[in-house]
C-alpha cells in the first residue's frame, strides 16, 4: 500500500492493522485502493451455531495430500478435511452421482451450511455430497497448524488455485477407487472463488468431473479482460438504482470524512459519530469499514432476509438507502452514512459500539492469493463510481505485496494457466458442461461469463440476483425467477448425468 | 532394480553403471525388467554435424522462466533455450500461424533437425517455427549447469511434464505479446513424449494453441489402461512378421546368453563374440545392449534408410533378421545375434569394438521422469514376447527409484492430472483439434489413441509406420501411405487455422 492509500474494503484494513501495524501513521488523506475486494472476507468461517450440524448431516474426514503436486520435493503431507454425506447416495451399482463442492477461501463447514442447493437436490439425484476444504483454510493446514502454515512466504508458497484443484482431483480419484465408484459421475459446484475453481476444474480435469455449476465466478476479472472499473461501477449502480440521492450522499461522504478527519478533535468526533469502541488513529480504518459494507451489501443484496455474511433484511441496499435518505432533517452527511451502514453492521441492534478490525485472522489466506496469482485490477471511475476515484496501479500493488508478504505477484499467470481472453472463441469448440450462473446485482458478475459460449457452456443470468444466490437453500420466499433458475440448473445437471450414463451404457453393450 | 534384474533397455544399464556403479555385482542370472524403455534414450542430443545449421536455419534465444510455476517459493529462474525461425512468417497483420514443437527429453537442436515435417510445411502456412527446449535437457538447465541441476532429488524435483507445459505456455504468451501477435494461432507438434506434451497442452491450454499433432504419443501407457505386455509384444511381432525363425532365435538367445555367462571364461568369451572393447563383468550389460537394440529397431523400423537414432538401412528389422537367419551354417545362436544387432550398432561398418555404455549422460533426465510421474508398467509375456518373461512389479520399481533417486514415484498421478481412462467417453464431447498419429509398427503405438474420439479428435493410423515417421522430413523415398498421411495432417491443420480465422473474423465484423 502506498502511503497515500485508503482502501474500499476490509482486506486493506487487515493488511494495515495486522501485517503493517506501523503503516497507518503514514497514511495521508487520499483515498485510492490497490486491492481487489475480497470475496467473502472475514465471514467465511462458521459462526459456531449449535444447529449447523442439525441442519445438514455430514461426516468429517481427513485425507493425506501431497503439499506440492507439481514437484517432487520431499515435503510433509498435510491433512485435507472434507465433509461427506452418503445418506442418499444410490452407490456404484447404480452409478450414483457425486456432488462435489469446490471449497474456497474459508472454513468448509461455513460453505456447507451456506450451500443449501446441493443438499436440497442431492436426494432426488441419489447423490453423494462432498465438501472438500481448500488447503490453507479452516482445518486443512499444511505444517500442522495455521501458525506454521502462515509463518512466511515459504510456508505459504503452496497456497495456489492449481494446487487446490489437484487436491480435489487426487482426493476424488482416491475416494472413488476405494468405493469402487470409478463409474460414478462427479458434478462440481462452487460459488465465488469456489465457482472459479469449479469452472477451471471442469476445464482442466474433464476426466474427473462431467460438469460444473460455477456460480458468481469472476474468471474474467484478470489482466485487461474486463475494464477495471467494472466491480465498483456495479456496486455503485446497485445503490443508484435504489436512490440517486443515496448514491450522491455516499459519493460526497468521502470528502466529508476527510475534512472531518483533518479537524482538531476530528478523529474523536468521527469515532463518536460512528459509535466506535476505540478512538480512530486515522481516517483509513473507518473508510475501509464503509467501503467494505457497500461492497458486501452489493454482493448479498438478496430479495429476502438472510444471514450469509451478516443478518440482513431483504433488499438490504434499499434499506440502507432508506436510512441514508430518510435520516431526520438536519442530519449531517456522516450521520446519514452511519444510519445507513448500521443496517449492515447492526441490523439486529445488538451492537453498542463497533470494532473496525475485530477479526484479524479471517482473510490473510486470500490476501496471499491476491498478492500472488489472483491479481484482479480494480479502479474506481470518477464519474460512474460512488467510491473515491482511483486508477489501478500495478507497480504500487506489487510493492505492497513485496513488502507485506515478500512475494512478487504474477499478474499474467492466471490467464496463462486458465485462459480468459477471447473465451467465447476458445471454448466455442472446446469443453462442455459448464453453467456460469450470475445475478446482475452482484458486483462480481461483471468479471464473469455472461453469454452462452456453446450449447453446453451456458450463461444463466438473473437480473435481480446477487452473489451466488442460486446456491443457497430454497425457501418459501424465493422469487419466481430464482425458482426457475434452479429448475434450469437441475435440468442441465440431469442432462450431463444422462449423457454420461448413455455413453457408459453404450460401452457396456458393445 | 532388484538384485535379480536385467533390463531390456539401455536405461537400466545407465542406472546400473552411472547411478549404481556398485550394483552390477549383485545381479543374478535372471532377466526381468522393471523399467519402461526410454523413448529416444541417449540418442536425443545432436551429433554435432556442421551441416545441421545449414539444413534448417534458426536463431537460438533464451527465455527466463520461473523454476516453479505452481508455487511461489523464491527460487532462481532458469534460462530456457528456444529456436526460432520467422523467415516465412507472414506476421501478426495476416494472423500468421506459429508452429510450436513441444521439446521433449533431449537437446532441442536434435529434435529440430529430426522434425523436418514442421520445416517442410511452415512456408506454405506462412508460419513461424518455434522449438522450445524441455527444462533439464540440452542447454535449458536450472541452477546454471547440468551438474547442479542433476545434483540430487531436490534440484531435480522441478523436472515434471506439468512444469514443462507451463514453460511453453508462459514462453509463447510472452513472445506473442512482445510481437503483438496475440491474434496468431499456435499449432502444436510433438513426437513421442513430445507428442504426449502436445496432446496434453492442447487439452490443458486450449487458449494457448488451436490444435495439436501428437505423433506416436503413448498417453495411455499408464496405470492399467493398456495391458503392460503391449510394448514388448509389438516389438516382438515386428520381428516375427519378418521371420519366425528370427523371432525364435532371439527368444532362445537369452538362455544361451545366461548359460554362456555362467561358464568359466564365459564372460570373456561373450565379450569376444560381441566384439566388446572391455571385458564384461556380468551378462547384464550385454543383455541391456541387446534389449535396447531390439526396442529401438522396432521404433525406427522405417521403410527407407535413415539416420534418426543410428545410421540404418530401410526396413532395418528385415535386415537384422536376414543376418540372424542367414548367418553361415553352423553359427551359434549368439553369433547370429551378434550379426543381427551389428545392423543396428554398426551399419556403417566403422566400429571395431563396442562400448556398452559410452554415453552415460544421455538419459538420466528421463530416468528421473520415469521414477516420478512417467510410471509406465511394462511386462513381457512368456508366450507372445521374444524377451524374457517378466511381470511388472511396482514395489520393486518403487524401491529402485527410492534407492536411485531418493524419490517415491506417483504411479497414479499422470492419469489423475491428464486422464486416460475411458478417454473416448471423456473427450467425446470435450476438447477438439488433436491428431493422434501412429504407425502400428511402433511399439509405442499400443499405448496411444488408435481410434477416432470425435470429429476433431482424430486417430491417424498407418499400418507400416514406425515411431513418428510422419514428423520426419519428406523425401523422394516416402511410400504413398506416408505422403497421404502427411497430406491429411496438413489438411486438418489448415482446417484448424481456417476455423480459428473465421471465428476471429466474425468477431471483428460484429
Amino acid at each position: 500500500m502506498a502511503s497515500s492509500t485508503v482502501s474500499f474494503i476490509i482486506i486493506i484494513s487487515i493488511i494495515t492493522t495486522v501485517l503493517l501495524p506501523s503503516l497507518s501513521s503514514q497514511l495521508s488523506d487520499l483515498f485510492p485502493s490497490n486491492n481487489p475486494p475480497p470475496f467473502l472476507g472475514k465471514h467465511s468461517h462458521p459462526i459456531k451455531q449449535p444447529n449447523h450440524h442439525q441442519q445438514y448431516r455430514y461426516e468429517t474426514r481427513y485425507f493425506s495430500q501431497p503439499l506440492d503436486h507439481f514437484s517432487f520435493l520431499d515435503l510433509p503431507r498435510f491433512r485435507q478435511r472434507y465433509l461427506i454425506n452418503t445418506e442418499h447416495w444410490v452407490g456404484p451399482s447404480r452409478s450414483g452421482p457425486i456432488f462435489l463442492y469446490c471449497g474456497n477461501e474459508g472454513d468448509i463447514e461455513w460453505f456447507a451450511v451456506n450451500t443449501g442447493f446441493v443438499w436440497d437436490i442431492a436426494p432426488r439425484f441419489g447423490a453423494m455430497i462432498l465438501f472438500p476444504e481448500h488447503r490453507y483454510y479452516g482445518d486443512s493446514m499444511p505444517f500442522g497448524s495455521k501458525e506454521e502454515a502462515y509463518r512466511n512466504a515459504t510456508t505459504l508458497s503452496y497456497l495456489t488455485a492449481e494446487q487446490a484443484l489437484a487436491d480435489f482431483a487426487v482426493l476424488i480419484t482416491d475416494l472413488k477407487k476405494n468405493l469402487s465408484a470409478e463409474g460414478c459421475p462427479v458434478v462440481l459446484f462452487g460459488g465465488s472463488y469456489g465457482g472459479m475453481l469449479a469452472a477451471w476444474m471442469r476445464l482442466k480435469y474433464p476426466h474427473i468431473a462431467v460438469g460444473a455449476l460455477a456460480s458468481s465466478a469472476p474468471i474474467l476479472q484478470f489482466e485487461d479482460i474486463v475494464p477495471p472499473e467494472t466491480f465498483y461501477n456495479i456496486v455503485s449502480n446497485s445503490f443508484k438504482r435504489e436512490s440517486s440521492s443515496c448514491f450522491d450522499t455516499i459519493k460526497n461522504s468521502w470528502n466529508a470524512l476527510r475534512s472531518e478527519g483533518q479537524k482538531e478533535d476530528g478523529l474523536k468526533q468521527l469515532s463518536k459519530t460512528f459509535h466506535l469502541c476505540r478512538e480512530l488513529t486515522s481516517v483509513q480504518g473507518l473508510s475501509d469499514w464503509l467501503d467494505s459494507a457497500y461492497s458486501y451489501l452489493a454482493m448479498v443484496n438478496y430479495p429476502y432476509p438472510s444471514n450469509f455474511l451478516m443478518p440482513l433484511p431483504g433488499h438490504p441496499i434499499r434499506e440502507v438507502c432508506k436510512k441514508i435518505d430518510g435520516s431526520p432533517a438536519g442530519s449531517s452527511i456522516l450521520e446519514r452514512i452511519f444510519n445507513g451502514v448500521s443496517i449492515y453492521y447492526n441490523y439486529t441492534g445488538e451492537i453498542d459500539c463497533f470494532q473496525l478490525d475485530d477479526d484479524p485472522h479471517g482473510m490473510d489466506g486470500w490476501n496471499w492469493q491476491a498478492c500472488t496469482e489472483m491479481v484482479m485490477p480494480m479502479s474506481s471511475d470518477q464519474n460512474t463510481s460512488m467510491f473515491p476515484a482511483y486508477d489501478w496501479d500495478y507497480s504500487a500493488f506489487r510493492e505492497e505485496c513485496q513488502r507485506d508478504f515478500q512475494v512478487t505477484p504474477r499478474p499474467r499467470w492466471i490467464t496463462t494457466e486458465f485462459g480468459g481472453h477471447d473465451i467465447e472463441h476458445v471454448l466455442k469448440s472446446f469443453g462442455s458442461n459448464i453453467i456460469f450462473s450470475n445475478g446482475l446485482l452482484d458486483p462480481w458478475s461483471g468479471g464473469s461469463v455472461l453469454k452462452n459460449i456453446s450449447e453446453t457452456i451456458i450463461a444463466l443470468i438473473t437480473k435481480e440476483g446477487a452473489h451466488h444466490i442460486d446456491l443457497r437453500a430454497s425457501s418459501t420466499e424465493d422469487p419466481d425467477w430464482l425458482v426457475e433458475q434452479r429448475a434450469t440448473e437441475i435440468k442441465l445437471i440431469q442432462g450431463w448425468i444422462y449423457n454420461y450414463s448413455k455413453k457408459m451404457k453404450a460401452t457396456f453393450e458393445i
